[in-house]
């Protein structure tokens, strides 16, 4: 990249290890938008440099190449499907629409609980660990990943073409998995899981794998 | 409503003192889309009845004409919209599309953290309280309500014209003046009060008031 380009190109902020930012970074490149990437965390002393352009100081964010700022990955998504047109990986209207909405939706929905025992177990000490709540949490993710594993019309969820929802579920089982091998192992989703490895060894998948730190020290 | 319209309206499940099941409510009725009304608790023994068609058994769900099921408020409201055509809430694209997302992105962020507390403080023993996590909590529904206060480019959040930002900003608004009378009192957000005070008044809003329970019952 010249300094001319610099300020022509999106730039990217948040971690690959974020599957928020991960689905994303994945979208870019597959509409072949060519961004910069800011691996900022939202904790630590990285919070504040978000905090300056971000109210909420989370990530992703997006900041295109005229300066404005867009932040949560179903705002710029839509973005980014509005630019892609008719390449959208989100079908523009209808049914097609509709369903694949709905499996992103339940596939944050069980992500937000995964990420809520995650906090939980790292951010507080054992003794305020609730298991009711642990609990609940837990079966969300399950009846949640359960019900995506039963969806799939053909080779992907819609039928014979890719869309945003096969690669957001498979961000999020890949992130799951990652962080609670056992429990994931034992959902038995064979399907989600055959969808994540062939997503995994794609370019777009490959140029964004999460970075090597534990959980530790990624939330600390 | 006759016999033979039962299966040709929509269905909203959910209650209206769920900030999500409302903002929906509210939109339809700012359609004009007649519904009829399911007003399931995703707690206690509703939560099975949820969980026959919406498999992370939350709310709003709306189940349209033919049958067809969606969940998750943001999903719902794309379908809305794109029924509505030109006169949707939501701009169809470029710029005016992106700013009305952010802003509705915020909210929900702030919405989130604002509940998370709730959750925290309504199904924990005190001691199982995480004062770290409550502060942060409330640190994020400070900073997004603080900074939406200042969003305003007219008497609407985007001008001279309400749009969905409005209304979810006043809903989530209203819910946690609500829940928390004092805390959000003492947020000075002086045009979001006024902004939620103006549209309490018109017939939508008066027609979907949260229901009288208290939060315990309603979480419980």
């Amino acid at each position: 990249m010249s300094e001319d380009d610099a300020d022509t190109r999106p730039v990217l902020y948040g971690r690959h290890a974020s599957p928020f930012v991960r689905r994303v970074a994945v979208t870019l490149r597959l509409y072949g938008i060519e961004y910069d990437h800011a691996p900022l965390m939202p904790f630590g002393p990285d919070k504040a440099e978000l905090a300056a352009f971000n109210p909420i100081a989370r990530v992703p964010a997006l900041r295109l190449a005229d300066g404005e700022m867009l932040v949560d990955s179903a705002v710029i998504l839509d973005h980014l499907d509005q630019v892609a047109g008719a390449r959208s990986l989100t079908p523009a209207a209808g049914a097609a629409r509709r369903r694949v909405l709905t499996l992103v939706a339940i596939a944050l929905g069980a992500n937000e609980k995964l990420v809520a025992g995650l906090y939980e177990r790292h951010f507080r000490p054992r003794e305020a660990w609730h298991a009711p709540w642990l609990d609940a949490c837990d079966k969300q993710v399950r009846d949640g990943f359960g019900w995506l594993d039963g969806q799939f019309a053909g080779p992907w969820f819609t039928g014979r073409e890719m869309t945003q929802a096969d690669i957001t579920v498979a961000v999020f089982w890949l992130f799951g998995r990652g962080k609670r091998p056992k429990f994931f192992a034992g959902l038995g989703c064979n399907r989600l899981q055959a969808l994540a490895e062939k997503l995994q060894g794609t370019p777009a998948f490959q140029a964004t794998l999460p970075e090597q730190e534990t959980l530790a020290s990624e939330l600390g």
